[in-house]
């Protein structure tokens, strides 16, 4: 596998654009479509919450359908608690789009990011979907631009593999700094918004078992803010032009195919923390020696939502209580008195008691780093989990207090 | 029932007092007592953290005796992550207090509140112990100032009911603005720190009953930051000094005590929510038509917890969106569809949709007042919940980057 620069029209056949079409009141770029030259596949994932965004109704109804070309996405607004209206809002911007595609409506998946609550400026979308669809390229100029929020800097990635003789790229771009929390079901129920690519030859069950397997120990384990989205979508498109030897069985290509998306996935998951809303620094709490998977993901979760050691790592203060008082309160049965915790590589607990003379200074100074992890070791098992977050700074507070005013 | 100016002496019996031992760097006072002049009956919940501090686990264990006549408590120093040695420590806080009054240690029950990971400064406290009963007097100066951590006021209450010809009272005393989201169990397991005094006749049974009902609706419905603490204790002493009809069934008396422990507790809660830390307004959550209690509770708790919502609040800035997807979040399978959402008497949601044109200068004027109440009609059945928290300000994320240096 080598990483690339790019991002969703690295694979071949994948074009994409983004217009200024008037919904974010800053005027940037709020509009965005990404196209497949022929019919691909589609895998998807969103958001386990009950409030459900009208594009996250839609793109379900419209992920039945076996081909899908295009992805219509806007920011600025979530079109989510707008009732009946809201779905109708979302379908007339998937069928626009079809119309002006020569596609049918449902090969078209729609996604939104942005304000809860406020009804969609359908004609302004309308309006833009001829600019949008000039603008379509292979560079994809604006994509990743057109889906931020409050992102601070676009997020995009691709990788090459090789399946036999044939080059295969996966690329992605994705968004979401606040309102992150993701929990996502496979195509059932996720603001964080992922758009991946690829001009990879597998079937529909294989493409979907393998995002599966990608969004668990990735966009599920990144946290900025611990509230989940209404709105959180995760979708994967192949074309199949790469000319790889279709992958129809969990063989060999399989698992190369889904270690690259796994890779990706869990790359651009980390870039959401990093940029995440206020975010000084980047935080990777990793649990090991956990009982089995699902209690080492419970606790590095948990730890990685503490508000308390978050707001201790924006200043720079090494207080490790905290890791435990929420690594305690995970709800997961583990042994305290067995339990220890590295600040960098400090060992502050260990077998649930603070060792005595460890080096504060040393500790004092890793926790004024940009980047810091923090390491539990619960010694019931050998079952390991990693969580992203970023540090809670008075800035975060700043951007949330006033976001739709 | 009439509630009075007091707290933990108001009841027949009780004396307490409150010293500086040196423990917090400010100087303030940092440990308390408090007395009954003849043994009483103890009950007591803790928290469901999987790391219990020390006094936790050595009140757990004197708490299987039968009698208890004094609590002692410092603050500066939660005696968590110590090992062996903080339960060492622990118990010597109660042997060096059961001595001095001429109990047995087994009769004194302890807690403690603050840093978590470093070790009790034992001397100090060994050395105060004298100051401390020396202080103990019925108008229990100091007991409630010496619990408190970053708290900015203390926080006390008494009531007074009638059973048969005997006049009961019930009194608390309670700390606790950060690392606050108590979950407790009742004699299992809660740095909410509260301890209540009734002179109320009734057997041991009754009042673990009784506390039980009153903890439900009020401690653990409130939350500051979502931090589940290590050291969360709720104690009640009853001495039956007061000379009433003994409750031994769940009849009348019963009845009218739990509803006015229920109330002190319920009232006692919502000061920790005003007194959040950076906490510049106090927000209750109602839930109503839930399906059963535990979902209404489930949803008021989530939304409560909202960092989102709480900084929109800090802001005055009316965006009830964050509502519906923190409810959405909750776990609760609710039709949103059916969902209302009240800011005030301002009806913002119907039916999952947004109300259009309501009046958004009346909720934004609405928001910038000092206690706001965000109501939640789930339509799904008759039970309601309410939960308590404080806005999340810039001066929270202060007060915590900085606690430990």
């Amino acid at each position: 596998m080598i990483l690339v620069k790019g991002g969703v029209t690295t694979a071949i056949g994948f074009h994409a654009s983004g217009v200024k079409a008037g919904i974010k009141k800053s005027g940037n770029k709020d509009l965005a479509l990404l196209y497949s030259e022929v019919p691909a596949i589609a895998a998807a994932s969103f958001t386990k919450n009950r409030f459900q965004a009208s594009p996250v109704k839609i793109s379900k109804i419209h992920l039945k359908n076996k081909l899908h070309q295009a992805i219509v996405v806007n920011s600025g607004n979530a079109n989510c608690a707008n009732g009946k209206k809201g779905d109708k809002d979302a379908l007339l911007m998937a069928s626009v789009t079809a119309a002006a595609l020569g596609l049918d409506k449902k090969e078209v998946l729609v996604a939104s990011t942005g304000i809860i609550g406020k009804y969609l400026p359908v004609n302004k979308i309308k309006n833009n979907i001829p600019a949008l669809l000039r603008g379509l390229s292979k560079d994809g100029v604006g994509f990743a631009q057109s889906i931020m929020t409050t992102d601070t800097r676009k997020k995009e990635l691709a990788v090459k593999i090789k399946l036999g003789r044939s080059t295969v790229t996966i690329g992605g771009a994705c968004k979401g700094v606040g309102m992150l929390h993701p929990d996502m079901l496979l195509e059932r129920h996720a603001t964080m918004l992922c758009f991946i690519t690829t001009d990879c030859s597998i079937s529909r069950k294989l493409l979907n078992d393998s995002l599966g397997e990608a969004i668990e120990d990735s966009f599920n384990m990144v946290s900025v803010d611990g509230d989940m989205s209404t709105n959180d979508s995760c979708f994967v498109l192949a074309n199949g032009l790469a000319g790889n030897k279709k992958i129809v069985s969990k063989g060999k290509d399989y698992k190369i195919f889904t270690e690259a998306l796994k890779y990706l996935a869990k790359e651009l998951a980390k870039m959401l923390a990093e940029d995440g809303e206020g975010a000084t620094k980047f935080i990777e709490i990793k649990v090991k020696g956990a009982g089995n998977a699902a209690e080492a993901k419970s606790v590095a979760r948990k730890v990685s939502t503490s508000n308390l050691l978050k707001c201790a790592i924006f200043g720079g203060d090494p207080n490790w209580g905290r890791v435990a008082a929420a690594a305690g309160a995970s709800g997961v049965d583990f042994d305290p008195d067995k339990t220890d915790i590295y600040l960098g590589d400090v060992l502050v607990l260990s077998n649930g008691a603070s060792v005595k003379g460890h080096d504060t200074k040393r500790t004092a100074k890793y926790f004024r780093q940009k980047e810091v992890h923090i390491t539990l070791n619960l010694k019931a098992g050998k079952a390991e989990a990693r969580a992203w977050t970023c540090d809670f700074s008075k800035e975060y507070v700043e951007i949330n207090s006033e976001y739709s005013t």
